[in-house]
């Protein structure tokens, strides 16, 4: 009995790993000492910094639209989903990326699959300037089925201590103004999948009710946004008080994480069109209003507060820098908690 | 229909949040600024470095070894595999850990088991000092089999660069010096299972038949140890030339990744005692010895390379530090590459 027959196949990982290492070579950014292979993967922050640097790090998986990639057999967006994911996670405290690195976990390796999501990852590490520094490529037989995986990634970016955005500056008065998202994101999949397949009955193949110039699949792949171009510029300014991603749990859930306590945000549902998509799945779905604003990001995937002093310098400088929709969607106000709608 | 109905439980979610959020304060180290929670994990390098600073990340998981976790209902232990087995590859370059994040992976989210593998996770952080600064914790209904997971761990530490551990160094001549593992610790377990319960058959709570003291499940849970405590104190002096963790792929694989070009390491197999666990899986398995070699840490879970003038003054501070079976077990030869046995 050998190693293969057990199912690992030690050979075509090292393979995938090959091609692996040639695509994060281009990736590779200034600080990147080490290659693929190294037990761990080497970062420099360089010498003779003067100031204090925190390193800010989150963790995330890209959820059940994994199963759209299964259904499609598209699988290079998926890559693109986790790291600009992950970026806008720690974008929302000031900081820029430095590197990421993946966990993918199959049942039986399938290196074409393997290499498509890697390809999505680097493509996005670039677009980010984000090292892809390092990984894990698991193969468990048994644990998924076949064709399908779980993939999870890792990123760390840095932020100057007095660049740091953590809401406590946050006060009575000051604006939410609202990005747009791309669409889904990567979150409420579990049920955006029930309503489509089940509730609906559509095919993946089919034309998409809410845009029949997309199939179902394509229009559910679309991938997550990164929001660093266009907030990037406003980062050293300060303006930003605080920034949230409307990740799952959706505004509801991620807006009054980054609220000082004795604070609340009341958000208007009239001050952006909602895109057909959330209304097509709360009419098919027959979602109550308060799931589908806990559920889905409903259209907006990044909220900045700031200053009301700020607020339409900043809404003209995401609308000239390609966010034509940006724009003001509510306001802090004093005592309660959590997200008001009206 | 709303979110729940699809499978998702956003307030059990929030409760093992809460949980894992009290478990992970326990291991705060001074570094840390933020709370779990937030949107990524802040964690100061401090001011007034001097020095270049070089971060060393790596991600990784815990493999089919899962699965005997799975089949005892024990899953604390899982944790501190995880943590070790990061802590480890990161070791070999000369970072002490600064901070870990988890990914959680289940089907449908059991509060209970999620809370014992975090509860693993922070005894082992807290033991290699290492912050648990965040993680992921993703119910993906139709993923994962009712009562399975997968858990991934990803981990940064830092190193001065001039004490950067990279094998350049490493030169025809020098000593391999081998600390002993702890049992399979997080590998070839695909192996290992198909040949304790299906070629044997055992039950995992019979007396495993190397360790008659032990369930076979106990035994196979044993966790992967941490190098660190032991590793610590020769860090600063610079003797270790290179230094390799035995995970997949054995020292047949895993040594070669820190030798330069033009060497070879000739490791003598009579230096160490291969503890029964192993011997037992050859003999029911029938495997090979280049199988055996190939796929398990043979007893060997750590190998240090050092000067021969070294060697003697770095085995005596291993065995009197705990590891009284830490010995030499070969030597570094010019020419070819890889591993040699004899």
């Amino acid at each position: 009995m050998d190693y293969k027959a057990s199912g690992v196949n030690i050979d075509a990982g090292n393979e995938v790993v090959r091609r692996i290492r040639s695509l994060a070579r281009g990736t590779y950014t200034g600080g990147v000492l080490s290659d693929i292979g190294s037990f761990g993967g080497l970062f420099t922050l360089g010498a003779g910094r003067t100031g204090e640097t925190v390193l800010v790090a989150s963790a995330d998986g890209v959820g059940t639209k994994l199963r759209i990639a299964f259904m499609t057999g598209t699988h290079r967006t998926i890559g693109i989903d986790l790291v600009n994911h992950c970026v806008n996670d720690i974008l929302v405290q000031g900081a820029e990326p430095l590197f990421f690195l993946d966990y993918l976990a199959t049942g039986r390796l399938e290196p074409e699959v393997a290499v498509q999501i890697v390809e999505g990852l680097t493509v996005a590490c670039r677009e980010n300037g984000c090292a892809l520094l390092g990984g894990e490529t698991a193969e468990m037989p048994g644990f998924y089925q076949d064709g399908e995986y779980d993939v999870a990634g890792f990123i760390v970016g840095s932020v100057a201590r007095a660049q740091l955005i953590d809401g406590k500056r946050i006060e009575p008065g000051d604006v939410l103004i609202g990005i747009p998202s791309s669409g889904l994101h990567t979150n409420g999949y579990s049920l955006a999948r029930r309503i489509a397949f089940e509730a609906a009955g559509l095919e993946v193949g089919a034309a998409a009710p809410w845009d029949p110039d997309l199939t179902v699949g394509a229009a559910l792949l679309t991938p997550h946004r990164s929001y660093l171009p266009i907030v990037r510029p406003l980062l050293a300014s300060g303006v930003i008080k605080g920034m949230a991603h409307i990740t799952g749990g959706g505004i509801t859930e991620n807006l009054p994480r980054v609220l000082p306590a004795g604070t609340r945000a009341m958000v208007e549902r009239a001050s952006w069109i909602v895109p057909p998509l959330f209304a097509w799945l709360q009419r098919a779905g027959d979602v109550p209003d308060v799931d589908m604003r806990r559920t889905f990001n409903m259209g907006i995937g990044m909220i900045l507060v700031v200053g009301p002093e700020d607020a339409s310098v900043v809404v003209r400088h995401l609308q000239a820098a390609g966010d034509p929709a940006a724009s003001i969607i509510g306001s802090i106000e004093a005592g309660g908690e959590g997200v008001s709608y009206r």
